[in-house]
């Protein structure tokens, strides 16, 4: 393998960004250091003159540049995306370094494709974008100074990058092909809805249920077979609760009812066994 | 000792700045890694309502920085200077790549000034100028397109030298107190002053004696109390010389034909013994 072709698996991908400027900054700090995939989630504007300006001749990769609606298009395809954020937000994400986020991403990068997520210049990314992500990635800076400019910030994190090929890295923790970001989307999709039509997760009032789902699935670094599995049994879930239970036993059939025949609590045994062995 | 004081220590020195905003983004990349110390070589305009503006903040440092003459000025009272160059382009200085010259850099800065010094936006540093640095330090970057904009260098240099804080990082190789940029050029002066009046160097032809001089000193971190030894046998040469040789040789007093007694010979002897032992 090209020892520089992880390099082509990592998107940069800029949320919302203000100024065409650091679109130009960023490109020109990535073609430096060997990356060329850029992803933008509704820029201000774009094309732009300012941004050709400051790209200084990485014009190459702002001429591929991928233009997103949202996060979700941009995160298609890759098997793990990291936040890169100022502030630490969100104690139930894992929080790496830059150096050692570099390395992460690096070690999967080998394999598939992966994401560094970038916020809007003054407000960073919301919490919904923290929240699709799998790792949170802090770079140290001076806590009473901590506003790296936005194209600064890529250049830092393209630099670890760049730097990470020649380390050996952390084996990555699972063994199998990685699910892609689309995949785990639909898994989640597919919850939710067994989830509401079970009757354990009311759709009026869902609370934080589905947010806890999804970080205890950014923690576990799903791979294809297990998403293939769980999937596996919420459909064959789904199944049963078309038919009426055998004997009825009420009004309600909600899962309280009957424990031992619901796939929720399951999902539940589930849980707290990944927690468990973590 | 405060663990990021040795970043006080650290001077950022840019040379010949062609657009004041990178004046402004090279003072905003030093605050948000805890450095305050910039120094300005004849800056095209400074100061500048676009360095200001780049500057987002980071006021404080534009408010002290120093514009200098020349690089003399800028590195006078260092222990070690760092030329951050793009190209390898002299096998004669140390070369670093960005994370290890921030090791060395910082380990100097625990007890003395040292500084990082970056050339002109279109064509780097001279090569005059990489004379007067002790290392060179290189930012890894794709051979293809290496074109790093001059505030993104300061700014991973900036990062570098706050990761390393937190590093053991290289034992310095000297035991005592480093000698001062100005310290070593007084002797360098003295040295060529001495070579001149001894007849060993013609002024008229010097091709790169003193080149060399400077390179053997740089490799060699001379400490201060060398350099009081070395000026204290050039002063007695000088003295030696103002008296007229005891016996007459002819029309010319040069050195080769003292051999046995010429300083410059004691000093070519140092400088094989240097190189031997390195």
């Amino acid at each position: 393998m090209n020892p520089l072709q992880p390099l082509d698996n990592v998107r940069v991908v800029l949320s919302h960004t203000s100024h065409p400027g650091n679109i130009g900054g960023a490109a020109r700090a990535m073609k430096t250091m060997g990356l060329g995939s850029l992803y933008l989630i509704n820029p201000r504007s774009f094309p732009d003159m300012e941004a050709e300006r400051r790209a200084a001749g990485a014009w190459d990769i702002l001429n591929k540049t991928v233009v997103c609606a949202d996060l979700d298009q941009a995160l298609s395809g890759t098997v793990l995306a990291a936040a890169v954020t100022a502030r630490s937000r969100d104690l139930s994400h894992e929080v790496f370094d830059a150096r050692q986020g570099a390395l992460e991403l690096v070690s999967h990068a080998r394999k598939s494709p992966v994401a560094l997520v970038f916020g809007t210049e003054m407000s960073g990314l919301t919490t919904q974008e923290v929240s699709k992500c799998q790792i949170i990635l802090h770079i140290p800076a001076d806590p009473e100074y901590s506003s790296l400019n936005l194209a600064s910030a890529v250049q830092v994190m393209a630099y670890e990058l760049r730097m990470a090929l020649s380390e050996p890295g952390p084996v990555p923790r699972i063994a199998g092909m990685a699910a892609r970001f689309d995949e785990i989307e639909l898994l989640l999709s597919h919850l939710e809805r067994v989830a509401v039509r079970s009757g354990f997760l009311n759709p009026e009032a869902p609370k934080r249920l589905m947010q806890r789902l999804r970080r205890l699935f950014a923690r576990t670094r799903l791979e294809k077979e297990e998403v293939n599995i769980l999937r596996g049994i919420l459909g064959a879930c789904e199944k049963r609760m078309q038919t009426p239970p055998p004997i009825a036993l009420g009004s309600s059939g909600a899962s309280e009812e009957i424990p031992g025949d619901s796939c929720i609590d399951r999902s539940d045994e589930n849980e707290l066994d990944t927690e468990r062995t973590r």
